[in-house]
């Protein structure tokens, strides 16, 4: 098995809010099928009927309960950066579950939950600097 | 706000169990301070307590409560490797939630949840393709 990940896809109740939602943060998606996908670098972030992707997964749907156990981060170059996007998200409805700080490794971060209750970081992690296509690579920690 | 995602992040009850997982499935990562870090194409796909994951996303934590609300997919080039990839999964300890069968969308796929209750589909979607970094480009839905 290769190391990859092709789709995140987020189960929402209201697709339209979802996608506008991600749209006032700027995204630009297609919607095929009741599906919007967003090209996300090298995958796609998908928005689907929760109850259809709890099915299509073989899973029990179960109403959103707090905490996914899932956390998605979008990294940025800047502290200046974190704040815009965070206010971005909040103008948008997101809802700021931790105000932009400084954090446990030395970056500096906010938090929000989106619509559906599913949670983003907005990082700026100096240890982890984003190629100019945005990529990310795991800096090799053995050799530091 | 760029279109991407660079770490998601799975909030894990056993660290050591969830790593011996993903490297059973031939995934190699790196651990630092008490997180797995796993490259997958451009972004990182990082292990960490869910405890401190959902305190650190200012959310409540809850006990995993059935499906997730987000589902990760890794795609491949052929029905034979889903079949290939679905049998490592299960040998490795996945609970396969959905044999591997054809799908609404003309293509191919298994799922499966790992030990943390986390879903992953693997499928093979003939609509998608893959390039040779294993990176996936929406369609452009419009012009088909």
């Amino acid at each position: 098995m290769e190391q990859r990940i092709s789709l995140v896809t987020l189960g929402v109740d209201d697709l339209k809010r979802a996608r506008a939602f991600y749209e006032a943060l700027g995204w630009r998606g297609q919607e095929i099928e009741e599906t919007v996908f967003f090209q996300a670098g090298g995958l796609a972030l998908s928005l689907w009927s929760r109850e259809k992707l709890a099915q299509d997964s073989g899973m029990e749907n179960a109403s959103p309960h707090g905490f996914d156990g899932i956390t998605l981060a979008h990294n940025v170059r800047s502290e200046a950066e974190v704040d815009h996007v965070a206010a971005v998200a909040e103008a948008a409805g997101a809802h700021i579950t931790r105000r932009a700080s400084t954090t446990f490794y030395g970056g500096y971060a906010a938090n929000f939950a989106d619509p559906d209750g599913h949670a983003w970081e907005i990082a700026y992690n100096p240890g982890f600097p984003l190629a100019d296509d945005g990529s990310l690579a795991v800096p090799n920690f053995d050799t530091r």
